[in-house]
């Protein structure tokens, strides 16, 4: 199934990432309204026409009419929205999210819901430093990765919907993983740089350090600043996966490490190599 | 003793930096000659007018002339240069350089230079992961810092010339440092964060890798395409400064995987607020 114009697009959660979904859709012309805990940020997103229209409480008719929902909240508020308020989907409605970590959220979530309704989850991988409507920009999309990742319980129709979602939203990458697989990778790419930034920003405390330092350090710790309920709530979710990435890292670096206490310059250089290489994989192709 | 446009400045070793900074002087009238090892990169700053006159070997009239000398080259390369080369000085002359580690560099090179040259050293923080003249651009300069490292050897006057290169060269913050402290807090801010760069790069080989992951990963193996002969050189050079980071850096990561296993949200979450207060400081100043 094609996403179409006559779907309505309800989005659940209106910060950076909700509110880049909103743009993105309204400036293609789709019918996009919003439910979100603050009235301030229903008022900018009407007052800049992201949204067609929006409540700061779950307004049943905004619910009823949605054809598509996206849930962009912090995983133990979106398990606790659908508990409550599932009986307000319209039949045959879609539901999907942008929730950083999958195996539990799709299992909790396949698990509760109504059998008239699916539910086929998505990770976005975009994303700013900053919060709220206010700072969302659609361009955060371009050249960036968009995962879709079913379970058994997902149908081809709903999958390809979400897949067309995230082409419209600008990614320029668009694939699968099961929830698991997902869940592993995203321990390495995601939560285990984040344990990196932010342990690389609190060792240190000499003073005015920011005096001496060049983009390498900016880069490595740019993500350092982060929002601490979200990312506390990610890391142990999916914690065994990221205990394990941390494993695999520490023994690597730990390998360098050695090979600097012995001096093994051929080592070095070779493990340097091999890391260059590598990386020219990862530009983003804009 | 402030730069002046009498001041000739002979740049050794044209690539990136030492391109770099031929443009952004010769930008603004300097007068600037070359010597480098490659004939093409000469011609090439000939015909993008980034310097007067250059050299693919030990031109003696170019360095005889100049009243400031600049090296870029890999620290051996320098100290070899300057052994073999010094007796071609004009007395009188200020040496400096853009090494990336300073004790040993500092100490050797006044150590065998002529009484009648000074040598002030100085690290300008900016750089890109690319290589050559080609690529040079004294852009990267903006925002950046520059730290002078003088010795009980230098004399007021050569290190106020050498902060004012610094601030003609267009670089945000100049700061003095002595040559023991800057190695301690490079080894932190450049060379442990290579490190960790170059292990996140080599410690997965998970395939397609690319196609899940965002630009946190992405930022923080930006330095992961590194030059294996140089950063080998620099590593080991400044090794015990940076088996010590290594250690701090270990300790800190440690600290948080303890808190992951125990499962302690509110000391995950303090670590988060911490990082995430002190990274403000280090945004740069554009």
């Amino acid at each position: 199934m094609k996403l179409s114009k006559d779907h309505k697009i309800l989005i659940v959660g209106l910060g950076l990432l909700g509110g880049s979904y909103a743009k993105a859709l309204t400036k293609q012309g789709f019918y996009v309204t919003a439910i979100t805990r603050s009235q301030s940020s229903i008022d900018y997103a009407m007052s800049e026409k992201i949204i067609a229209k929006g409540s700061a409480f779950v307004d049943e008719a905004l619910v009823k009419e949605a054809d598509i929902v996206v849930f962009a909240l912090y995983p133990h508020i979106f398990i606790d929205w659908i508990r409550e308020n599932q009986k307000l989907f319209k039949s045959g409605a879609i539901i999907t999210d942008v929730t950083g970590v999958k195996e539990s959220i799709v299992g909790t979530i396949q698990g509760m819901l109504r059998s008239d309704v699916e539910f086929i989850a998505a990770h976005p991988m975009a994303g700013r430093e900053v919060y709220g409507v206010q700072n969302s920009d659609d361009r955060i999309f371009k050249g960036a990765n968009y995962v879709v990742t079913p379970s058994a319980k997902n149908t081809p129709d709903a999958i390809e919907l979400c897949r067309d979602l995230g082409a419209t939203l600008g990614f320029a990458k668009v694939s699968e993983l099961s929830p698991e697989e997902h869940d592993k990778i995203i321990a390495f790419v995601s939560q285990l740089t984040h344990c990196i930034a932010i342990s690389l920003m609190t060792c240190q405390t000499t003073e005015r350090l920011e005096d001496y330092t060049g983009d390498s350090f900016r880069d490595l710790t740019r993500i350092a600043r982060l929002n601490e309920d979200m990312w506390t709530e990610l890391f142990l979710i999916n914690r065994d996966a990221l205990l394990h990435q941390l494993t695999l890292f520490e023994g690597e670096l730990n390998h360098l490490r050695s090979m600097l206490e012995t001096k093994d310059v051929d080592g070095l250089k070779e493990m340097m190599r091999y890391s260059t290489a590598r990386r020219a994989l990862f530009d983003k192709k804009i």
